[in-house]
């Protein structure tokens, strides 16, 4: 996923203010759930939801306005209804920051932990 | 309504982004509703709900990080669907900016333009 | 300058809350410095920057997440030393939001209203 | 520091987005070096900043608009040249969030990694 980074996301040192890398790895993920699904809405229509239960960040280097960023997503883990994500923030040549989440699938209904339908969690293993 | 600048509310030039100032002009907007009728719940209680329709911004003084500022909400114009609130950025003995905002009053089932109870409106011209 | 609404920028009415139409303006603004002079940087090289001295936006139907947006950005007014520029965001077939912004130029060094170089001018003029 | 949820930080499930989080915890940064020095500025005097180099982010219970919370920091770790400090996410009686964030302390010219001020180092270990 290509994002350019806006101005008005730069704090007063010029570089990106660390709470939009967690806006960026979200927005990752619902690209992610596009690519593999179609959209984030046809996940909720098989009756499961995503729900963020940790969230790691390494800030490696500096982004700056206008930088041009890729953010890779990779499955780092699936568990029985737990997902793990790994967000790669490539600025060019280098990686300026690593984002590791791990999800709990929920019922859209109970809002509790459930499995998810094996073909989805067989997209997150391919 | 008293509020402090945040870091990151702040851009590259050290000053508060312009957007943020329409995001104090909300938050001052929704502590009127909770002063004049208990909550922004007890409005849509009523049936009604506030849109906004137009927005006019005038930068007079920059805010930067720390500062403690006050948004003064006023009724400018109470009309029969609509109602416009003026709203002043107040950094100590400077004016920051001033904001009028034009609301329209619109049924919660309905979405479309209703007039309020009398006594909401009344609230307002008090 | 096309963009698409990003899951965090609706509000729980599931549509762009307001700010975040500022901070559309803001981009398309840059973008559209970048098109005529190569960057917002070349500009202040030139020794002059603008400043926002009033926005006035006209919310005219919502937008949702995912919704993929054009800003269209015209030249409204030019000055001696300000500079009127209107934002049309576009949903689709619907205009979704008018924002019209008088920016001032002002020199980079005194932060004082100045007269931009001439081929700056023409550009908003062209 | 206590703080209340903003209308326009909840998403459209109706809960704080999650990137907020670490926004509260840099604000509850902000307000510790506050207390301990006086201001962020007062420690930037003393020849020293602080980079965030990795948080950790347990999300326990949503937050919801107009919630009143307290975020409470506290030292987890005075290393030589880092800082880790844990601040917890109150609502009521309810613990919503943990973030756990490892700090490395820069010269403000040198932008390396240095040993702060013994009275600096001495202040967290308190």
């Amino acid at each position: 996923m290509p994002l350019q980074v806006r101005y008005h996301e730069c704090d007063q040192q010029g570089v990106v203010f660390n709470a939009h890398y967690l806006a960026y790895a979200d927005m990752a993920c619902t690209a992610a759930l596009k690519a593999l699904f179609g959209s984030y809405g046809a996940v909720l229509e098989r009756g499961v939801d995503l729900v963020v239960a940790e969230s790691t960040i390494r800030y490696l280097a500096p982004c700056r306005f206008d930088d041009e960023l890729v953010v890779v997503t990779s499955t780092e883990k699936v568990g029985t209804t737990s997902l793990v994500l790994r967000f790669t923030v490539r600025n060019g040549e280098t990686t300026a920051a690593e984002i590791v989440t791990r999800y709990v699938w929920v019922g859209t209904e109970s809002h509790r932990p459930v499995a998810p339908p094996d073909d989805i969690r067989a997209a997150f293993t391919a």
